[in-house]
């Protein structure tokens, strides 16, 4: 029995998912964080920075990287995107993300790469790629670092 | 007995090393994070960039990202540098990271993020900052994702 344990013990361990690469895990991470970057494009698209913003971690440890710039901090961020997109003479435009890829870390962590696309009202298309790290938190997946670069 | 090995697996299981947020499993990470890339500056220095790239993970599925451009696998992103720093009137100049912050993201898995500062022969001196996802494999840490940005 102390054996069959022992044996039970290192199977169910080495089932437990550490670092997962496939399986249930794996797709509950991947949909985690999809379903982030989807509610994103979403609120962008109404107009709704709040909502928007409301895929990241509400913290002072919240890190955006853009150019040379490193924004620290929930409230700064927020403060970023008003000033590109909602300040005077500037628009929010329509965004999509294209190419999401999703890779799990580790059980509470995911990377998410992809290209960030806008269209605004006078037919420019400023566009780029972002990578992000997601941490799943007791009320759910939150970006905790975002590095976002845009075409020349 | 049944009973309490299931208590016994259930206390075992919660003390794994899951996600690290202190401790030796911690300390390891960062350590082995930061020595692939103070190795990388070190190879960089002596103008050895195949020395520099053994810090990346040599796989068709390391991605680079920079500005709109995916350069996907080793062989193109070794390219990718050769061309900006070893072609025809380019130089590799003088590397140095500055403000590393490593942050563990699982028991195999770490976040980079820092930035990076050229001194090039013209006096000029290009600078930016990167985000590095590296994961732990049988022969050390190796970057999987590396996106950098420059100041425009």
């Amino acid at each position: 029995m102390r054996r069959g344990g022992a044996v039970a013990f290192a199977l169910l361990c080495a089932a437990a998912p550490a670092a997962p690469t496939g399986g249930a895990g794996t797709e509950r991470t991947v949909e985690g964080a999809r379903a982030v970057l989807d509610a994103q494009v979403v609120a962008w698209n109404r107009g709704d920075l709040e909502g928007f913003m409301a895929g990241y971690w509400n913290s002072p440890d919240l890190v955006f990287q853009s150019g040379a710039t490193v924004t620290r901090g929930w409230p700064a961020t927020i403060a970023r995107y008003r000033k590109r997109y909602q300040s005077e003479g500037r628009e929010m435009g329509r965004l999509r993300f294209d190419e999401i890829d999703v890779q799990p870390l580790g059980p509470d962590a995911a990377l998410a790469r992809g290209r960030w696309h806008l269209v605004m009202k006078d037919g420019s298309e400023p566009n780029g790629l972002f990578t992000l790290i997601l941490r799943r938190f007791s009320d759910g997946w939150k970006i905790v670092h975002d590095h976002t670069s845009a075409a020349p």
